[in-house]
């Protein structure tokens, strides 16, 4: 037993207690918030540059927002705001323009000094003076990033959105920089973005992606997920070294899990928890040591204790499944699986009649944790690999599609019209919300879940069916598998299927009734209150990204004969056709009423039960 | 049904979906993270102005420190970051004093309007200047608070830091504020401080305090605790009106979680927990809608669904126990109580042989939450009252005895000589990390606790024995009572212990090895692992205020006859001596190894135990 040192000031606050909003000259030693806080930011200066229309408040008002929208602080320095106040006194004269400009890189550098990304956004057209601004925040060690908006001065005289150019032309404006003086571009900016080439957004990223790199920004606030595979140079390697190392054979939801984490779902996540990310899982839903992310679900590996003494002899191991080695895991650490605990903290009960407790209750006595070094995209070759796109396979796609709103839908149902309607209405609203294009992603769960689900199968081709018949449009529908196993756990795991979403660049997340619920294993009534779920969801932290859109109550309108938004006060109307009823009209071969269930998919649904063994 | 509207941005994100770093003009509708958030906090300006050594810095750092360590932004604008970079053109002449002046005010809007606390130092003599300064604030709505650092030119003078004044009266320096340049005070300044009569820290709490009443910074950042007492103006007619509405009664544990809320020590709870607290304490272990604070342990009052029924038609109820009123709860909301999930998340278990989890599971099937108005003081007559201080009272206490530190130490059991040496060895480090009055905080929990346990009455009788002896030094040490009931929740309860004392003003938090633990009711081993206590603590969101100071293991060393941190290297020279070992050769009249207890403090437990019916 080790006696621990008293230490006041440092003991047991390792980097996560940074304060949320960190200041140079006086607070770095200082403990703040440790939720909400930023990790290790620092402030920073964005210089844009470029003509009168080049885009350059437009993309850095995009970027403030983004930014802002992570709980990076962020502050625009423009005309708007530095013209009329601080450089009032100034005018257009070349002593004056200097002057303007070397003020605003001392105010930016001082909103740097503060912590804060200070976006500028001026013509500055004088190499002299923007390497002026440049060596001021040199001195003091802050990063200053310079920005060409590179768009050519015949496209912005075409833009011309203030009617500058036309006037330049005609001389009623005198000095006009690209008209009648000078723009000396940037000979080294750190960044060239072309607004004429590029949307508005990928000129945003690319200044995003730069700050990430420079280590500005956390990671965690980038639209990028980072995965766990092995790069292909390092595969061989890896390989011979797993030949050599302890085995640990997993189940297949232990695989399962292993795919969740490589594939970037659970990110920031490197591998199975180790202690101190379950305590926090556990006790608090989320993880904190690099900014907050939602995690409200443990991801862990149960070993059992003879498992354990063999494999604590290596830091690292490899693990298998099927004869199959899949990963390695370094660096582990075994700790107490308390499984009472753990269920009762994660489920709200620690019954072991719930279907996934009672694996939890037969898995091991201990955890192990480690980081993850994962050898290839784990495939179950059941016909259904293509649809298993990961986050960023799922990014990629959104991007090619030209969405700029992504809707996240998860089920492990069958698909009815109510659902379509609902997703459909989503759509809607978010086209009135001037969204221009937004993407439903359809993205059943696809690992495991209990006897009496609809296997996946059977739900994939149900789903295709749904699209066939135009119910949902192909053309801005996605439909993948999220390869996570299914842990009934209510409002705790419903944060789980948003966050994993929220990875794969969802922006919406549609969230009904009694999420991951289901009847208490005793009986009686079900095991979470069917509003929690979404009240949970909606006050989760970490979930920064993602905005929740409640689901709206759908049921079959008798009169309309479709299905509709229930209106209490036609109650009379709607016939709420339960999921019992369902499975035993399509195991009897009948019918339920038209517009409940798109034909062809009623049919695959029918096959399905029709060939199960009938209940005695 | 209520069918819910999908209203994608603003559905189901009230206030506290503010965004971290609120940015005037273009994210105030954009959500941002939820942990860390501020509010509802605004940037403004405060600025400091006096004679030169006045104080203006110091207290300004002082605050700036203060503000940071709570999670609100602040940034200091001073001569050191504004003399050598933006007005490094401008000279001492009136007119660029002037210019100085305005181009300062201009910056700090600009930084109030980032959302950040300006603070700006400057003599800033003229008060044509301050008022312009003002002026451009106002006219963007931007408070603006002006500080007169109100210290006579004399004791400025004698000050005289830099040598200025020295220089000045020898006309080596000319226009020198105070000797041959006037300064004009501040007609109606917001705030007047006098560092020649105050503490710096006195002085910065001023400023705090405006902030807080202003709404600029959020209550949760004010070193005060709200009590939920009604004011004598009000107690009659608040009786009067009790005396009208439907009654419940309440039991004894009820009442000490309405003492516990009315004393402040559950801040910023304003009564027994509604479902949204609930929750958020559930799930994420803070609440989270007014900034972050830490809230592991639902305080919640069970009512039986007769007495929901019979309740629910008023929206107020009166709470009584005992025959005698004690509160009246307004706005009441009644949810279920789902006894089963509620203890495995507050406990890891739902085990009904738990001395807590068993009163629980007996309560009633509802919860009714609502703000509370207490009618006076809860005492109970068993001549230990005067022991019973509340956290403002504790506050004042620790600032009577000009303690710069508060060290809170939280016990249910008797203090023996380790303990006491723990308690010492603190004080020892904390004085060695500069602080000069460290003060002990020895808390006994007063409320509820399982059968075995030592009363209140004797283990009081205990601590005062210890005192008297001189073990610990009662100069510095203050013995009170927490009135709180005692779980036995482990690391859930030991969040809720650290942070009631940060409420009551402590700064530093004793933990020791399986904190508010006991053995599994179904026996074997403990209901906790004995580090995750210490170990959540330390990583537990809301409890910035605070330090924890892990225990450090002591135990009998028989060379050296005396409590002594243990030393794993000579482990032989220790004696562990267990509880279960005091309390029975306590119960024996034996002794324990002479320096284990202080033999006064030891005759009380033996008296105790002995009083006891023996043992079958």
């Amino acid at each position: 037993m080790a006696s621990a040192n008293i230490n006041p000031i440092n003991e047991g606050h390792p980097q996560s207690r940074n304060i949320v909003y960190q200041q140079s000259h006086v607070s770095r030693d200082k403990r703040g918030q440790v939720m909400g806080s930023r990790g290790g930011f620092r402030g920073c200066t964005v210089w844009f540059t470029g003509f009168s229309g080049a885009g350059k408040t437009t993309v850095s008002m995009q970027l403030e927002r983004y930014l802002c929208s992570k709980g990076i602080p962020a502050y625009s320095l423009d005309g708007d705001n530095i013209r009329h106040g601080l450089n009032k006194d100034l005018g257009f004269s070349p002593s004056d323009r200097e002057e303007n400009i070397r003020r605003i890189g001392e105010v930016a550098k001082l909103f740097a000094d503060a912590g804060v990304v200070c976006l500028v956004s001026f013509i500055s057209p004088y190499r002299k003076d923007r390497e002026s601004a440049r060596r001021v925040h040199k001195k003091v060690g802050l990063p200053f990033i310079e920005v060409f908006v590179d768009t050519p001065l015949s496209v912005c005289e075409t833009r011309d959105v203030k009617g500058l150019y036309k006037k330049a032309r005609q001389g009623l404006i005198k000095g006009f920089t690209g008209i009648d003086s000078p723009y000396e571009p940037p000979e080294k900016p750190e960044i060239v973005v072309k607004t004429a080439e590029m949307t508005i957004s990928e000129c945003m990223h690319e200044v995003v992606s730069h700050l990430q790199e420079q280590g500005i920004i956390p990671s965690t606030a980038v639209e990028h997920v980072k995965e766990l595979f092995v790069s292909s140079a390092s595969l061989r390697g890896l390989k011979e070294e797993a030949a050599t190392l302890p085995v640990l054979n997993i189940s297949k939801v232990d695989l399962q899990w292993v795919q969740v984490l490589a594939e970037g779902w659970a990110t920031p996540l490197t591998g199975f928890m180790r202690e101190r990310e379950f305590l926090q899982c556990q006790h608090f839903g989320t993880l904190i040591d690099n900014g907050v992310t939602n995690q409200s679900v443990p991801i862990v590996l149960p070993v059992s204790t003879s498992d354990k003494d063999r494999l604590s002899v290596s830091e690292d191991i490899a693990l298998s499944y099927g004869g199959k080695i899949y990963a390695v895991m370094r660096k582990c650490e075994f700790y107490e699986h308390r499984i009472e605990e753990r269920c009762s903290r994660q489920w709200g009960t620690s019954n072991k009649k719930h279907p996934y407790i009672s694996m939890v209750a037969e898995s091991g006595d201990w955890l192990c944790g480690g980081d993850l070094e994962v050898l290839e995209k784990i495939t179950w070759g059941d016909g259904l690999d293509s649809y298993r796109l990961t986050p960023n396979e799922l990014r990629e796609k959104f991007k090619s599609m030209q969405a700029d709103a992504v809707f996240a839908f998860q089920l492990r149902n069958p698909v009815h019209n109510g659902h379509a309607l609902l997703m459909q209405d989503t759509r809607q609203k978010l086209i009135a919300k001037g969204y221009k294009n937004p993407v439903l992603l359809l993205h059943p769960l696809g690992g495991w879940t209990k006897a009496d689900d609809v296997p996946l199968a059977t739900r994939m081709q149900q789903h295709a069916a749904v699209l066939e018949e135009g119910v949902l449009d192909p053309k801005s529908t996605v439909v993948a598998i999220f390869p996570s196993p299914m842990m009934y756990a209510g409002p705790t795991e419903v944060q789980w299927h948003a966050k994993a979403r929220m990875s794969a660049g969802a922006n919406f997340y549609i969230v009904g009734r009694d999420p991951a619920g289901m009847p208490h294993p005793d009986g009686g009534k079900d095991l979470y209150e069917h509003s929690h779920g979404r009240k949970v969801l909606t006050m989760a932290p970490g979930l920064t990204q993602l905005e929740i859109v409640p689901f709206r109550v759908a049921a079959y309108n008798q009169k309309k004969k479709c299905m509709d938004f229930y209106d209490p006060d036609h109650h009379e109307d709607y016939d709420f056709i339960s999921g019992t009823r369902m499975r035993r009209t399509a195991r009897d071969g009948g019918s339920l009423p038209e517009g409940f269930m798109a034909p062809k998919a009623w049919k695959v649904l029918q096959d399905y039960y029709q060939s199960l063994p009938k209940e005695s």
